[in-house]
């Protein structure tokens, strides 16, 4: 039985959310910056991607070899380094009026203007995504600097999502759903995977993504690669199929993942699903404040060893999800910090039989005082497509 | 006049080019170990990213928290460090054949499995874009070693072009030119900028290519940003229109930006285009063996300088292209490096006007031994769209 807490009665309609004010990201970097200094760091350097937009809304187009990099140190305001042609684009970001850009222009070393605003024997933690060429060309511009990465950190700093962070993974996370739904009315049966993945990307944008970060479909064999990409095999009568989705919808992530069955299953196919199935519901019922996150990957794998599947059940149960679709917390043997209300991850325990079929099973699960609750519902059956 | 060598027979059609094969790969890693060795390095480190494409023609779907890395060292086989549920992908990678892949599974640590294959106090060249999170776990995994940045240590390892990337580059660029000679007959009054930009990226997939990186529409006040993507702006009867646009057809760049006009431009806006197109021709004519890189910018600056705009051309002159669609050479003040035979780069002054329109023209150029030769053919004069 699904003992689940109630689900809250919050929209998870098609409306935009308010927008974060300028105030919600100074808020955020001043709490980025206290956090560091209790950490023992003289402050952290933050390259475009997902902490860049958590801390200033801003998303740059690219990463490329120009430096963009906000620089937080406590007791200082934000500074944000920017490319002196991006400038524009970053002075529209919403965080933009709670810091400074320091432009620089080509032909100049962005290195030099970053040097100035670090303590010269600082420690300082770096977004995980930083390039290389960033890091080490900082460190040659100030060779007594030293770095440890964001994760290690500071590795809870956007885990525990606020209200409205959770109202707008909640909202991605029922567009996901109805995306779901809406394939199942689909043919799957002689089209190629990468068809079927071309509608589901489809349905993630009119049910509100602005961004399709991958689309899954692992037929019959494929399905045993739990990274299989939608490819060029057509997807016969007897498929199983794994389906694994998601992207941003107002700048935040969904990822489900249910698996198919074209026409009628065999009694394995259809046990191999039920395993699964009871897998992820003990990974969700194992949810709970104050437990370590291994345990959610434990329960979920306990399950399937449990049926002589251990040993094809080859990655982690899951990985938070927030402004990105990979992000700590990770549901992973060693993972000791426990789960706090508010953080969100993936439990998405899987059996991979090499050859013949794949079964995975994912929801977005998110801690609250009395246990874990589901931002996916898409029924968890086995369902039967044409 | 546009005095420049003869354009080479080469077909630029729609055909596949014959792929690189196990041994075109292995002749790459082992010319990067030899050129590592030379430049005093214990070898190479290799994130996924271009120089991974380029060595191993191996692309993963993303670029995650989960470590892979080429490990080259000189005397020792090349050695693939590979999550291991994406080793199945890896291993159908064209060079895999060429090289070992060594997996790791989640909740182990992906470091301990690299060390071994590192010279525990060895120098070692780091892709660019690598992660500073697997930089510093390395580095704490093994403290004597160092690190420098690949385009420090070896800033020419994919500069030069052998003739079966240069065809590649070629029929990309003859894509991107059938792509501009169409967009000139689809109506731009009344519509968004993001409409175009969408004609535009559908028009490089009809003209195949896999990928599109970037469709820049800056219509009006918004082409004076030279990075503006395209927006919601809608373009009106009397705008300048930038167009910048390219991404990857058979793994190889596509880059080119031409400026049109809405009806009938006004004298100066006539003006600044001609004095763009005289700069990009002046860029162009500067390209030779021999001669160092910042000439070309200079060359093209001097004139736009010489017309009074020198405070408004405010980026670079060019980036080099090939399985990405930014890398070395740059075409920069400071670049003293020579251009030789087989580089590839853009040649794209641009002349800013805040608030009013801006002005770029952008042709990849490819040095052969009588000079530069362009690989983007659309007509460079003004053209008027409706």
């Amino acid at each position: 039985m699904d003992h689940e807490p109630a689900r809250p009665a919050a929209p998870a309609g098609t409306s935009e959310p308010e927008p974060f004010t300028t105030a919600d990201y100074a808020a955020r970097m001043a709490a980025a910056a206290e956090a560091a200094a209790d950490a023992g760091l003289a402050g952290l350097l933050i390259a475009p991607g997902p902490d860049l937009a958590h801390l200033t809304g801003y998303r740059p187009t690219a990463e490329t070899e120009r430096l963009t990099l906000l620089v937080l140190a406590a007791g200082r305001d934000p500074v944000l380094v920017v490319p002196a042609l991006e400038a524009p684009d970053a002075a529209k970001a919403p965080g933009a009026g709670a810091l400074a850009l320091r432009d620089w222009t080509d032909g100049k070393s962005p290195y030099a203007v970053t040097a100035p605003l670090l303590e010269a024997a600082g420690r300082f933690g770096v977004s995980d995504n930083t390039w290389s060429l960033h890091l080490l060309s900082l460190q040659r511009e100030l060779p007594a600097t030293s770095y440890v990465p964001l994760t290690d950190a500071l590795p809870m700093l956007r885990a525990v999502k606020d209200e409205r962070e959770l109202a707008r993974l909640a909202a991605a996370g029922a567009a996901a759903d109805a995306a779901y739904a809406q394939i199942l009315h689909l043919p799957f049966a002689d089209r190629r995977e990468s068809d079927v993945a071309a509608d589901l990307a489809g349905l993630l944008r009119v049910h509100g993504h602005s961004q399709v970060d991958f689309t899954v479909v692992g037929s019959g064999p494929n399905g045993a690669n739990p990274h299989h990409e939608a490819g060029d095999r057509v997807i016969r009568r007897g498929d199983m199929v794994v389906l694994d989705f998601g992207g941003l919808k107002d700048g935040y992530g969904s990822d489900i993942s249910r698996t198919v069955h074209v026409g009628e299953p065999d009694a394995e196919e259809q046990r191999v699903h039920d395993i699964v199935r009871e897998a992820q519901q003990a990974g969700v019922a194992a949810v709970r404040p104050g437990v370590s996150c291994q345990e959610v990957d434990r329960a979920a794998r306990a399950v399937i060893t449990e049926f002589g599947y251990g040993d094809r059940f080859i990655h982690r149960t899951g990985h938070g999800i927030g402004v990105t679709t990979h992000e700590p917390p990770y549901m992973v043997e060693g993972e000791e910090r426990p789960m706090v209300p508010g953080m969100c991850f993936s439990v998405e325990p899987g059996i991979y039989l090499p050859g013949r079929f794949g079964v995975r099973i994912e929801d977005i699960v998110t801690v609250t005082a009395d246990g874990g609750l589901r931002l996916n519902n898409a029924p968890r059956e086995l369902a039967l497509v044409d």
